[in-house]
């Protein structure tokens, strides 16, 4: 009999069908057993009596099984169906128990056992869910910017120079000579704004940052845009809300039973996502948080959780954008404010009082690099090749990049952006 | 007035339009002027006259300019339609002349140069027609996939150990440990059969093999594929059939004018691409290329343009699979076959005689991933924590890699490959 797949399971009651996959769990409930199988899509309850559980005899959990059975109307079975009157089929026996149960005790394992046995415990439907949410969120964002006209890119991940700023780079033996992992694909896609006038690019960036945090991992997945022809910063927040918008659309049409097993609403979108100047960012938070913000050239975490509280409160958004952060901390290539020089051109969004986005105008002139450059006693000589770009007619541009394991954590509330990464990197963690 | 592109001129004809884009060219013919401004999505061209063309005064080719004027039809103009009564506004004028002309001197460019001005050469119609399709293939790729439940996953690029071979790696210092750069993510691949069951990646990878041919570049865009539940590896090349379809069918769709501009067809792809064994491969190859090709264990060169050529005149097909390889010259994880232990559940597909992609069933149990390392003199210690995910009950599962860059180089018939890659990185290339 030809197999059929968990999902289509629920459709054909009354008939008898075949679903392939994984021994998720057994329980044996006086004369019969219910039989959890699990396949990619999705898991079905089967109840089995002696005869026919005796086929999984010596077989432990995990192992890959054919489950052949009526389809009857059970509402507290999962997807309202389970199968009676089964044969089983032993495809693949494993004889070693796994080394963590797939069950509701795998949340409360130590985050290290987890990470360590990745390779069985991202077979648990909530940590599948955590990982649809994510490729769900990656089509969403391509389909909102196909849509749009923007041009897919692949960029060098090895490179001579450190963009982002010189230390946190992996270093790279190339042919004998000296190379870096790319930080970000930030030079690239503005030079293809020359190219194609918009681009995006969906690839692993690389930081070397010795943090050990949750919100922190060394190599991460960069939904990065840029786009050309725009007025200033605003034209790529309003950008940004619509790939925002694709996103979540795409998570909860997508994804709308993973939400459901996780507990996790998507969140409302405003049609325009509220924004507050930087300085105006500082007056308010002088209250709460003590006048000397006033003097602080960036955001507190405790100053981004208060504005998260302010925008929920006044303008009932779990989004805020925060604009015209001072030059000192922004990189080189930002682009600064005409009316308010020490400001940029540049913003942040917050969901949920924490800093999801970053992006901004950059710099289109070529003597605008090379003095910017030189504010910062940096040559243009490492980057010049890039730089040419710049000589040659940009037009003004400006981009953003999303970390999408940071979505997906702040999305579903996970504590610990390791568990949006299906086998994370980070400063101890090579394996697996 | 709101800019248009360049694609909706044509259906604009007899209003007042304005686009905005790159000066590519102005030719002078009498008192008149054609003015070619090219913009993301193509060009359209301008007639001006001298007081409209003075205001190009002073600026060079590239510069960004915006063209305003009235639609008129002109069956010779690029789309059939040209802009009169102009005005050009000067948005960012360069004074410097492109460091390579965007005009048909660009292919006879020395492939050093035009590698050295990417930033710029890249913005030549043909070089963004050969990115587009690129684009289309990736597109293609996922739609197909998607439409068919696979799940789209990101894997690790710095690994402790090498999975395709010792030798050619990327050395990187990971925090003070020694890490390599992914050749491939394999392993990761075959472990998510056991989560998703179907899944793909299309990511970057890594290969520090020092060749210096029109074939190879040291980072390049892997298109993965894996699959679980299987027959054999005809399900796979079925499933890789499948792929090419949804691929070659959005190129022809999407880049309809690039394949024009290019001068390429898509290639008719068989309802069932034509096969042949290994074995037989060589006995077909004995005559044209003398008798001592029996005793291979690999396809040559010349033999696969052979049996290309065999493939065209015979089964009038540019597609052509290679079955059952030597088990000897694969890798570990390949699975082979029961009935000739010798040979592989492995393929190669040839287009027109050129090895386009490897694929095929992989070892799934635990206790042949020992025996195929010991077999080979390895042990399973440097990959154990990748390992124990077929300790746990995997099913029959193979996959299939398509190189991007090559699909394209092959696809557009260029002559290297670096003519397929935005930024290529290769034994002497690391910028731009």
């Amino acid at each position: 009999m030809e197999r059929i797949r968990s999902e289509q399971v629920a459709a054909r009651l009354g008939q008898r069908v075949r679903v392939v996959g994984w021994l998720q769990s057994v329980r044996k409930l006086g004369a019969i057993s219910f039989v959890i199988v699990r396949d990619g899509g999705g898991t079905v309850q089967a109840v089995a009596g002696d005869v026919a559980v005796a086929a999984l005899a010596g077989c432990e959990l995990e192992s890959v099984i054919a489950v052949t059975g009526d389809v009857c109307a059970e509402p507290q079975a999962p997807g309202g169906v389970e199968l009676h009157a089964i044969d089983i089929e032993v495809l693949v026996a494993t004889e070693l128990a796994p080394p963590v149960l797939l069950n509701k005790k795998l949340a409360k394992l130590p985050l290290p056992t987890l990470l360590d046995h990745a390779v069985i415990a991202n077979r648990f439907p909530q940590r599948r869910a955590v990982f649809r949410v994510g490729a769900a969120a990656m089509h969403g964002f391509r389909a909102a910017l196909d849509a749009e006209q923007f041009v897919e890119i692949q960029s060098p991940k090895l490179v001579e120079t450190a963009t982002e700023g010189g230390a946190n780079v992996f270093a790279v033996d190339y042919f004998g000579r000296p190379a870096y992992l790319a930080q970000s694909p930030q030079l690239y896609k503005q030079i293809m704004v020359g190219v194609f006038e918009r681009v995006y690019e969906v690839g692993p960036v690389f930081r070397a940052e010795p943090h050990d945090t949750v919100r922190h991992i060394n190599q991460y997945t960069s939904l990065d845009v840029e786009l050309g022809f725009i007025s200033d910063h605003f034209d790529v927040m309003a950008q940004l809300t619509r790939v925002l918008r694709g996103m979540l659309a795409e998570v909860a049409t997508a994804c709308a039973r993973e939400l459901a097993l996780l507990g996790v609403a998507v969140p409302a979108l405003p049609e325009v996502i509220p924004h507050l100047h930087f300085t105006e960012a500082l007056e308010r938070l002088a209250g709460p948080l003590g006048e000397a913000v006033r003097g602080e050239p960036d955001l507190s975490p405790a100053g981004e959780r208060w504005l998260g509280q302010w925008a929920r409160e006044h303008h009932g958004s779990d989004w805020l954008f925060v604009t015209g952060y001072p030059m000192a901390k922004r990189p080189f290539y930002t682009h600064a404010d005409p009316d308010r020089p020490a400001h940029s051109r540049s913003f942040d969004l917050l969901f949920r009082g924490t800093e999801l986005v970053t992006g901004g105008q950059r710099l289109h002139r070529h003597a605008d690099y090379v003095a910017a450059l030189a504010a910062r006693q940096l040559t243009t000589a490492p980057i010049a090749a890039y730089l040419e770009a710049f000589r040659h007619g940009m037009p003004p541009h400006g981009g953003f990049a999303i970390g999408l394991e940071r979505f997906v954590m702040q999305l579903l509330e996970l504590p610990n952006i390791r568990l949006a990464t299906l086998f994370p990197r980070d400063l101890t963690r090579l394996s697996p």
